[in-house]
């Protein structure tokens, strides 16, 4: 038998990664998305297109609404995400995209899930290299999460462990693009863009960091823009 | 203006002396509960009316369901909890009632809650003395989660912090229950009868502990029950 994981898959491109490694890795997944009032709630089809193409034992997808909540541009579609930053200042502060307690609250549900399955492993596309500068994807966070996993649970005290695995956090997007192209990740089935509209606005943090890393690995993002920023064509 | 609080309150007797203490200690409590799917959600109703009791700036209900996941007789309706437990062997094992990850759960949506509001605590109504033996209640637990806390939020890594508040943690049931009556907690409001039925079974480990808490105290628990263990009456 395999050993199995929880996959938290978004459906955009660093969590559809994340799932294609966990499955070279020879684990048997099971997923985990969230609607959770995001404005770009279209990354759900994605995330069920990615959990098929990964061949997942079972894809769960959690209604949790946190625009109850608000205090984040894709919470509360009042607030407008940037736009049209330069590439050398995103992740320098932590922009209005940020949502408070995200992969805190994503992580809890995967231990939930995971301890409920005997899972040995939560697998998450965090990464801090090119990233919008969020709290929650640094590797101390993911330190102490582990600490609190292993206090947290049954298994923990019994003397198990559940591993947060974040195997792309010290890279860069192109290594993640690159890696992805190596295991067959269908990028076509992808969403990252913030607004999400019909296609992708080309001018958020998220399009912008993505089109950074095709263009750093020499690969052309096989998905549909409104705009392209003149050093990417 | 006072400071902000936000208290997690299930509807049982804990939390609702706990949301009393904070208000107490004259925070603006902003409270949270949540329907996830528990045997015993009728406990929601009895969070309403603390909430008003305590008269709170805010309360919201977030529906999530985790009886998707399972593993647990108070999410899954074919698993009875144990009943008629000897009060001394409550606690030296984790019972069928443990929820996978509960507290790791709700503290992280209260963390998301808590950023929003630029609130300074969580309270929560942990305690390890009279308890049922989960690992999510221990004192080495809340301190990992303090310090995920600190590294998770925006506001940690300001400088500033969130402090879980857990004012019952080493108290006995008796002294929970003497601590509500002089904040005249309306004890009849609450419920925490892990059966959810018209009355309290009198039967369940919630029950056994709560009784053996009001006898300790010398006091009548002022709701009503399906039965009396022998050594209440």
């Amino acid at each position: 038998m395999n050993k199995k994981a929880v996959c938290l898959i978004s459906g955009g491109l660093d969590s559809s990664v994340t799932s294609f490694i966990a499955k070279d890795e020879g684990y048997d997944i099971f997923a985990l998305s969230f609607n959770y009032g995001q404005r770009h709630n279209k990354e759900i089809k994605s995330s069920q297109e990615i959990a098929k193409a990964a061949d997942v034992k079972k894809h769960i997808i959690i209604d949790l609404n946190l625009s109850e909540f608000g205090g984040s541009s894709l919470l509360d579609k009042k607030i407008q995400p940037d736009l049209d930053n330069k590439l050398n200042d995103i992740g320098k502060n932590i922009p209005n995209t940020y949502v408070p307690a995200r992969n805190t609250i994503f992580l809890s549900i995967a231990l939930a899930y995971a301890e409920t399955i005997d899972a040995d492993a939560i697998f998450i596309g965090a990464t801090s290299a090119d990233y919008s500068g969020y709290p929650d994807c640094r590797p101390e966070y993911f330190k102490a999460f582990q600490k609190l996993f292993d206090l947290a649970t049954k298994k923990g005290i019994q003397g198990g462990q559940i591993k947060i695995k974040t195997p792309l956090l010290s890279l860069s997007k192109s290594e993640i693009i690159k890696k992805g192209i190596k295991l067959n990740v269908p990028f076509e089935k992808t969403w990252s863009c913030y607004l999400g509209e019909d296609k992708a606005c080309g001018r958020c943090d998220s399009c912008l960091l993505r089109l950074k890393g095709f263009k750093q690995a020499g690969k052309k993002d096989p998905i549909n823009y409104n705009f392209l920023p003149d050093w990417y064509k």
